[in-house]
């Protein structure tokens, strides 16, 4: 465990002021995510405003080979934000300026601490969304970092899709831009790419040029249920299959919809369910719809029920978004462990079904969700972060998930990251091509002061 | 100038009998590309047949410190052929195995030497195409090595949002996957992302696996003509801004038009026209349509014509992906120089007039033609590679249309990359970014055998 030393302390001090703090609670709070992860206090955090002042804070850092985690909002959910090596946590929460729309390129630039929740606000207005949207109401920055995605994946891509250019501050402190404006380029190495999904290990990002949306003319959702999670899963893939534009295409199991009910308060029927959202034109989505619609009938779903009105729809996401504090939820005192993996649309019935089969007699709560248009589901669980004997029981149960999503060509995370949580996993995955990352990692960070201990195994 | 040692050229012959050449005639044809660049003569040829034969190539070579570079169907046009350092140029020409098509996952595997003709051809009577379509009939490998993209991106993206993953030869000789075939994943750093437009710097791709898209049930094509490129331009704006699904929107000027009517035997009016085609159902095609013939229509653009017919349409994109040898063909024993750049929509129309304010008295054939829908358009011109002034002309034209890309955000190249042709913009485009770029090739290729000189200036 590394320990400040008192001149590191003091410089941080004097350009900081009380935006550098030492304080316990403050260091516990930034040395966690929102799952079951052991917590691991930072040894300091600084609450950065500029993308000059990491820079400032992390060639400090550098130049006594201390280790720096950048946190955002904090929603992580594989224990990046753990500090294994202890080290500064830089809080990019008050780095929350739009810096600029536009409307005509549909795209924006923000800072890293900008959630998607702040962004979408400022966008109402200018009928523009950006459609990546964790459950969590995480930030841009995080979002970046860990590639994200979301419900709308399907039809508008992740993050990986969605961002245009970054702007990075790299261990030594150096500030870097990885591109422009264009929507698309040949020009050099994708920097841009590679530091999208590097959890912080290569560099923090402070600033995400993105892709913007016009709203859609029309929405509408539909919630639908099913018998079972394998005619509902069979129904997706045959909307994919048929190349259907779906905006949304969740699956929830039936329990998650009791969990959601009770801490949504709503009085969805408790039944495998996919909810889906089309956008479109008015034709468009009538179109889309009644061939859903037709998809859903051979497949033996029932109880179409439409949520047209932007207060049902917005209240049907919303509760899909709590869906992992709903899990969580339902026991007191409760961590959550949510686990995601993703596999070819053709494996994926076969998945979830070998899925479910693992969580008969589970001796804590779980739930299947997931975003299946992408072949992408996740299990919560509500753990007892204290009892060893359930963390080996949820342990193994999602090592056997992940095992066999690796198994049929898929991967161990679709849109968590690796973090601590699947570090075990990425060679079974990569094969010698984590060497390869690890070339990358040393070259880059050769003190491996930047988030360290996350992503490359030891 | 490297040459060969007769060790290496005797190991070469023991393993590859006639597969390896040294005749001048071979070395000559794969140190060009299609365009003006200088040809340089690597040592000697190696046609290979499997991923080992690459690898086992690669590391002869990299025992004895020699170049190698990738050559796939001869296409590039920035340079990224010539064998600067002499070395070997390996031919991935007879690897043009398809692999493998997962009809119900929409992807497939394929050896790098298939072409994107070959592929459709193949996929044809499965009710599937791979949409990325540069001009030339192009191998995937080198699409992929390049960040290709062509006249579909607008609807389905680049080689960048449509490659799942690959397998790569590194340097060492070690043959690494990329990934899987999930839809997306946050497992570890993006390698895909980082060899797809490494021009073959980094590694050599042997394998490609990509989305592929069902052929959408109904296919309208139409021509439109109009009295001035702006208004052109401002009509493919309009529908950008107003996010109208078109798959194709493309931009031929009226000395273009020429050029391909003489070329490829039709009778376009010659104006300066944009070419669209729309894809889907009958209704959303209908809808499309008629909500860009409106916008045709305010923008002053006439003769709307249609080409629903498949043998009509088919033409007139062959026509299309033939115009860089359409304009080249206007002169005896010319060459081709194609300058593409890419930049923010709103700033395309104002570029693009800039670009025809430096092409007034232009002492060379000169066209212009786009993917507007991108902010992508290119500039052809028709050279005599012998002669100085020339070159210099057309050098000082392109320069001036890169600067004012990238001083509006925009980028150098948009898809041809970078080669040699663009190397001395890539600073200019990314500052300190490229000291970063080099650090990931040291890391690599230490030994700077890959492809040496392309992509990252001195």
């Amino acid at each position: 465990m590394t320990h400040l030393s008192t001149e590191l302390s003091d410089k941080l001090r004097a350009i900081f002021g009380d935006r550098f703090s030492t304080s316990p609670a403050l260091r516990e709070q930034h040395g966690r995510g929102e799952s079951y992860h052991t917590a691991a206090m930072p040894d300091g955090v600084v609450f950065a405003e500029h993308t000059d002042e990491v820079a400032q804070t992390v060639r400090l850092c550098a130049a006594e080979g201390v280790p720096v985690i950048a946190f955002g909002a904090g929603t992580s959910l594989e224990g990046h934000l753990t500090a294994i090596c202890g080290g500064i946590s830089i809080d990019l929460s008050r780095m929350s300026l739009i810096v600029r729309v536009g409307a005509e390129d549909l795209d924006c630039t923000v800072e890293a601490g900008v959630t998607r929740e702040q962004l979408n606000t400022h966008l109402r207005d200018k009928g523009l969304f950006f459609p990546i949207d964790p459950g969590a109401n995480a930030s841009i920055g995080g979002m970046a970092a860990t590639r994200a995605s979301g419900t709308n994946a399907v039809r508008y891509g992740t993050m990986r899709e969605n961002v245009l250019s970054l702007t990075v501050v790299l261990p030594s402190g150096q500030v870097v831009r990885t591109g422009g404006r264009a929507r698309k380029s040949s020009a050099g190495y994708d920097l841009t790419r590679l530091f999208i999904g590097s959890e912080g290990t290569l560099g923090i990002i402070t600033e995400v040029t993105l892709r913007l949306y016009g709203i859609p003319e029309t929405i509408t959702a539909a919630l639908c249920s099913f018998a079972s999670v394998e005619q509902a899963v069979d129904t997706a893939i045959a909307v994919v299959q048929l190349g259907i534009p779906v905006a949304r295409m969740e699956l929830m199991d039936r329990g998650l919809i009791a969990a959601v009910n009770a801490y949504s308060n709503l009085t969805l029927k408790i039944e495998d369910t996919l909810a889906f959202e089309f956008h479109g034109s008015p034709a468009a989505v009538q179109e889309q719809v009644d061939m859903v619609a037709a998809i859903v009938d051979e497949h033996g779903g029932r109880d179409f029920e439409w949520a047209n009105a932007a207060e049902d729809r917005n209240r049907l996401w919303k509760a899909r978004h709590n869906a992992f504090y709903a899990v969580v939820s339902q026991r007191q005192n409760a961590k959550g462990w949510s686990s995601d993996v993703c596999v070819p649309v053709s494996e994926l019935s076969d998945c979830i079904l070998k899925t479910r089969a693992l969580l008969q007699g589970c001796s804590v709560p779980a739930a299947i969700l997931g975003h299946v248009g992408d072949g992408n589901y996740h299990v919560v669980f509500a753990v007892d972060p204290d009892n060893r004997a359930e963390l080996d029981e949820v342990a193994a149960i999602n090592k056997a998930m992940v095992l066999h999503a690796l198994s049929v060509g898929g991967t161990s995370t679709g849109e968590h990251g690796i973090g601590t949580g699947k570090i075990d996993y990425l060679r079974r995955e990569h094969g010698d091509a984590v060497d390869l990352m690890a070339v990358i990692k040393a070259a880059i960070d050769p003190m491996n002061i930047m988030n360290p201990g996350k992503i490359l195994p030891e």
